[in-house]
């Protein structure tokens, strides 16, 4: 017996995250069919499963986009070699990351190209020839696609040669509407996160060190991950007028003088689905949190030879009444497998809520439900099983964003002695504490424990945003930002 | 007066389509504002407004793609460039249009990689490790995004180096079933055109010289333009086993045995938007059909000074009316310019309904109407504005598509000799003739007129499906194909 559990564990599941967090990442991103390896270094293939759910992700911010004047545009995957050295920081900050393209068709270039990195620069180039006049600003720009950063250490979603991403590009005739578009954006990224994703997570902004390369101020969310790691879930950068005079990007002001134009730049990625996984997560598998979960409803037809088709035939018709409520079902006809192979399959996947139905619920005039959060079963009137299930899937999505909040608030401590400090970081937590805002410490602080300051929270975030006057866990020095900071290993 | 006139025409207006249709098509892609030329040469920046066109046109299709089963994954933008060697007619088609990267950060590649210029190399890779089982199948999978063909002479939309699409690629256990998905897209290519895109296209099969490299079979839609020539609107290829024989995508057959997958891909591009432009565009500029145009009507509130603010707040309300009935509406509230200005931005823009709100409208309970197709004028109780705008929308609609079937049929004609033919061709008209069928034949006919076989119309195509026998017009010989087949100039 033991040695069928092993095998069926084997088969079915996925290492514990207890065991090897690593490993139980890879199989639920493989084994829930996420995403696949490909032939092309460090690029992933993303399969239906992840597409669907990326898909999503895209459809809901296209939307919130849109609905707050932003417009798409479409630019070149290619960027030229020039552009990119314009910029100091910018260029220092991608360098090692290029991919150059020296070649096309026969032709060797003299000036070759390289796969954007992101695209300011080249956004910076068509602005200059768009802008004349402050009646043209503001630039209220995005665009969906790909982007490439070479990685050494590649991991599904995570850390990707190539990723998919929206890169928000706004220009603004004055630095005040600039900075209230980055703080608009990260708070749209904010209520995002927590509302249809159920993830918590940190606003604040980033230390000169961890700025995006050119940036004047960097902002970040920060969720806090299964193994107590952090993840940058979103960024929103004020560039202030750096690309601009680079690129020359100037207006006529309303009095009739030249200024150059207060830019900005944002974007969430595919990296996001990692944040979902290893937020929610467990020994089984995924959960996928109800409100952006590509399947909400999985029916299973529980039956036997001789009424197996009939019992397909009563799920369907329950699943053609809950899609015409919006939910969005899917029903397991396959016969060739047994109810537990599909049960431990789809709690793989993360279906928030699993119906049952067999013959004797038919005679019984119930179903089944099992949400994917809860131990329990709980029988329904079939009656109620139409009505009731958009409460179930509310109680899914809250119980996921609880969940993820107490963990997070359980795994960050508060200290104010080094000591403290690497004993929390390497017990795998999040440490609130002071610190002197010197580059220097920074980066002996992360030689010594790996551990980085992820953001200063702002001070309406929702966590950890007090203000504070302290000294310095690493130097003794006087505290900077007026608050503690938070510290933690990321990915 | 002469040179005021000359000079408007110069500031608004576009050369007209007899004096230089290129020109014409050149200005009113860049006037229009649909998209720009780029720093990297032969790659198109898309603009808002070319960026919104697209979108409506990836949403529509990206719902019946799902809605007939397609599933949706994400292949990486590169390709190792052994892949695209392993098929020898692929290999031959696509090696001058390659772009090749050779480095990554400061690493030279020892193999390099190519962008992918389509992707049915590394889809076969992933596929031969996903598939197992005729049970498996079909694969019915498709991707958004764009792709890489080295053009010398470049045409936005049209021919770009960076061009956007899906990639449609499916898999099946039977020749039977591939060919069915290969004539289920096609007609679904050709409703979208038809019925949303209101361009009369035929469906045909292309001769063995004008085949997708690597095709066994490839079908296309050809809808024509307004200089008479023909343009390539989307394409649909039987692959056979020509790919998962060189990428070894074989599977079990339900009779134990193996096989290789039969399979298929399909596309259309962005240069749908160029047959748009092309097809129902005129000396004042585009002609959005409604079906798909960003903006369906425009209101210019039509006041002076003192009254202008009020004609605004009435146009807003009767858009408010509109949006809620569906229509997609914008007011132009600009007030540094004229109405003559505006009637042109958008005449040139090609908005389907123009409506006029001003003071002495507003006493009469009246609005004007404008349709972009009419040149006419008609007033309607403001009552009635928000009940009958649908039905002048749907009218625009159908008479864009008769104009320009009456266009393709008018300029169309059936030749049986090869002067006959020679001069059609070089009076810019689609010809009509029998073909032996021979390669060589259809080079010399190219060599000596630029005109190709645009394609065999299918039995079912709604235009010139007639079956027939005769002699080829070139060469004397018995016809191939049992019918005439379409010969024209092409973009």
């Amino acid at each position: 017996m033991q040695l069928m559990t092993d095998n069926k564990a084997q088969q079915y599941g996925v290492t514990p995250q207890s065991v090897d967090f690593n490993d139980w990442y890879n199989e639920v991103v493989k084994k829930a069919d996420l995403a696949d390896n490909s032939p092309v270094a460090g690029a992933m293939v993303i399969k239906p499963y992840g597409s669907a759910l990326w898909e999503r992700i895209v459809r809901w911010l296209d939307d919130r986009f849109k609905a707050t004047n932003h417009e798409s545009l479409v630019f070149p995957t290619l960027i030229p070699m020039s552009f990119i050295m314009k910029e100091a920081d910018h260029v220092e900050g991608f360098a090692p990351e290029l991919f150059t393209v020296n070649k096309i068709g026969t032709e060797v270039l003299a000036e070759p190209y390289v796969m954007r990195p992101t695209s300011e620069t080249i956004i910076g180039h068509m602005w200059s020839q768009w802008l004349n006049s402050y009646r043209d600003l503001p630039f209220l720009h995005y665009q969906w696609g790909s982007v490439f950063r070479a990685e050494l250490r590649t991991k599904a979603f995570l850390r990707t040669s190539e990723f998919y991403w929206h890169e928000g590009h706004t220009a603004h005739a004055s630095e005040a509407e600039a900075q209230a578009e980055v703080r608009m954006i990260l708070d749209l990224y904010h209520e995002f996160c927590r509302d249809v994703l159920a993830l918590p997570v940190v606003r604040g902004e980033k230390t000169a060190s961890e700025r995006f390369a050119g940036a004047t101020a960097t902002y970040s969310i920060e969720g806090m991950m299964r193994d107590g790691k952090a993840l940058q879930a979103g960024t929103s950068h004020y560039l202030g007028q750096k690309f601009s005079k680079a690129f020359n990007v100037k207006f006529q002001t309303r009095d009739q003088k030249e200024d150059f134009a207060y830019t900005t730049s944002w974007a969430i990625s595919s990296r996001i689905i990692g944040a979902i996984i290893m937020t929610h997560g467990d020994d089984k598998g995924l959960m996928m949190p109800p409100n952006i979960a590509p399947i909400q409803v999985v029916i299973i037809p529980v039956g036997r030879k001789d009424n197996f088709d009939q019992m397909v035939e009563e799920a369907e018709k329950l699943a053609s009444e809950l899609r015409a409520q919006g939910v969005r079902v899917k029903v397991d006809k396959r016969d060739g497998v047994t109810n537990g192979f599909k049960y431990n399959d789809w709690e793989l996947k993360g279906i928030p809520v699993r119906l049952e139905l067999g013959p004797r619920d038919l005679e019984q005039g119930v179903v089944v439900v099992k949400n994917r959060t809860s131990d329990d079963k709980e029988t329904l009137p079939r009656a109620e099983a139409v009505s009731g299930i958009q409460a179930r899937l509310d109680g899914v999505q809250a119980s996921l964003l609880q969940r993820a909040t107490d963990f997070m608030l359980e795994n960050t401590v508060t200290v104010d002695t080094y000591e403290e400090f690497k004993a929390a970081i390497e017990d795998g937590k999040w440490v609130r504490a002071f610190h002197c805002g010197d580059a220097e410490s920074e980066k002996a602080i992360k030689d010594d424990t790996k551990a980085t300051v992820r953001n200063i929270p702002l001070d309406d975030a929702e966590f950890f945003a007090e203000r504070e006057e302290g000294v310095c866990v690493h130097t003794g020095k006087p505290a900077a930002y007026g608050k503690r900071v938070i510290f933690g290993r990321q990915y």
